[in-house]
């Protein structure tokens, strides 16, 4: 077992615990002084969300709001808040982890607790996420994992049981889950020089069967739709803190061109956190242009998808020209096409010669 | 690398190619014979389908149908028939795989094969099936790959780059995706005594964080909702072939409980295969009865649950009193509840109460 790894994820441990011990202390303190305990943090409503050109992700203004247990419109939150923050405590402490379904469920056995439903739970975690300036994660609540990765990675484990041990990706060629021992783990060689993102199972397969992690000399990573959390964190440190250029490939679609945007410039949900975006990823297709010029079997827009177009139209993120580009086209073909839709030219053209057009290999 | 496994799997390829092969010689031989080309096949329509009570599972029956080229009815199925045996037989000879989707959009490339949309491409993936009698997996079709798999197994590998090669599947700690390596492996050994099947990636990730497969001696298979038919055909391996029973553990609701009854006595699309279904498998919960007993936390049922449990009370698979008994209980209760409910009582109750209690262990 590594000694160093045993520290620096206890060291990171310990200091979330403290964290929580603290804000636990602050409402202890604030009672013996006779006031009605309160929170300060940062506001999340609509109008304190703001898009960071710079940046390139949403950002929380600088308005501050007080929830306050002397506010009787607050007193439920107030106490939601400090609940979970008991609960987030035991986690760290006990070094489980949990997912935001059961903390819900958690809420549910306490006599004094109540909530609405799920909703309503997972606002406030997000509370808490601001009221720490941490990632949910940090404190141990993990959404349900379905994200993938293959390639030369090796990673060290930092999950109890684990600690120190050592795997390389390309040791099951199905894939390793993306779960809280990914997510946690230190990324430690590689001898990968960029990381593929696609969002589909079949393609990702398709990928690995071609060996396109050699070929590409990639990293490979499946998101399964719209990229979890955890999954743009790792495609963040892969590429800050090891400098590898990150390439995303999705269908042609709104759809398809959002979870592109989110891994290059995160959501609103997310605008108290950082690591969480990559601005410098590069989305590499499917795009309209390409199903012109490869004459891509396509299937026409719905209704849903033309209205999800005009909405990414005034979206923020998509000011840039380059994008305002790609939405007109689609808009104007009023088609889509699917990653497989390159299929038609066998199954390996789109490693043989659409992947090596795009990536400049 | 492992000679003998080299050699099971290229025999198990070679004997797949030759029946294609095959396939392909009697066309030939019908047109020299200046006949018009046709195929013998059981029938698939609704009438000969019927559920064995032996079995326990939904079987074909006596009536065969012949596919005609002379027949104009039948020269678009028949085309595309020919035209998808010639593809899989790609697949085999050149040691590739496939998912459903990336056949049909093959099947675009192709100036003389139409299809309407993906399913009628899937149908004649299952009339090839019925041809052939064998699972599309053999001549290398997969659906994309979402479940997972954990515990101690080791598998030796059989996919190419790959042969000869052996993994235990406790090596990853959220799990290894069950794709068309896991699905194509040799089980080797295993020390575990039973498997244990989740519908949800929350609680398999709960299972595994408490060492579940250590406590109940378990191999964990997380479905990721209803089972893709390779990790069904996982299951039936584990259970008829190493003598692990297999206990399911799902929702309380109808589609929980359908999980559980497809594992255990399969679909009526897959009626035409044996190998998927595992009858002796046993559903654990969470049933209606363990709503009142536990004072679970519950939903109301929605008007669509409502008509599932209706339907599923005149299925065939649901005709035995026990399961008759639980579909009445929970239509009588209204109520529905989850996996995660159990948090009510504490993150590990689960595996320190509910489950030993279950398993009798």
């Amino acid at each position: 077992m590594s000694k160093k790894v045993q520290n620096d994820s206890e060291r990171k441990r310990e200091t979330m615990e403290k964290s929580l011990t603290q804000m636990g202390q602050l409402i202890y303190d604030q009672i013996q002084n006779r006031e009605f305990p309160w929170i300060h943090m940062q506001s999340r409503s609509t109008d304190n969300i703001m898009y960071d050109p710079d940046e390139r992700q949403y950002i929380l203004g600088p308005r501050m709001i007080r929830r306050h247990s002397r506010n009787i419109r607050h007193i439920r939150p107030f106490t939601q808040l400090i609940w979970t923050s008991w609960f987030a405590k035991e986690l760290v402490r006990q070094r489980k982890t949990s997912t935001l379904r059961e903390v819900y469920y958690s809420a549910r056995g306490q006599r004094d607790i109540e909530y609405s439903g799920q909703q309503e739970s997972d606002n406030i975690i997000t509370d808490l996420e601001v009221a720490l300036n941490r990632a949910r994660e940090d404190f141990h609540i993990f959404p349900e994992e379905r994200s993938s990765i293959f390639g030369d990675l090796t990673i060290e484990y930092t999950v109890p049981g684990y600690e120190g041990r050592r795997t390389n990706l390309t040791d099951h060629p199905d894939g390793a889950m993306i779960g809280p021992a990914v997510t946690s783990s230190n990324f430690i060689e590689t001898t990968a020089d960029k990381v593929l993102v696609v969002e589909k199972g079949a393609m990702f397969t398709r990928l690995v069967e071609e060996r396109a992690h050699e070929k590409f000399n990639a990293i490979l990573i499946h998101t399964a739709g719209q990229s979890p959390r955890a999954t743009r964190g790792i495609i963040n440190r892969l590429n800050k803190d090891h400098g590898l250029p990150v390439y995303i490939f999705t269908d042609a679609d709104p759809w398809g061109l959002h979870i592109a945007m989110v891994i290059i410039s995160g959501s609103a949900n997310a605008a108290h956190l950082r690591g969480l975006s990559t601005p410098n990823a590069q989305w590499i297709g499917v795009n309209g242009s390409d199903i012109i010029e490869y004459k891509l079997p396509t299937e026409p827009l719905s209704e849903f998808d033309r209205k999800r177009l005009t909405e990414l139209k005034k979206d923020p993120r998509y000011a840039r020209e380059l994008w305002q580009k790609e939405l007109d086209i689609l808009i104007e073909l009023d088609q889509k096409a699917e990653l497989e839709a390159f299929s038609k030219f066998g199954l390996t053209y789109i490693v043989d010669e659409y992947l090596p057009a795009k990536l400049g290999v």
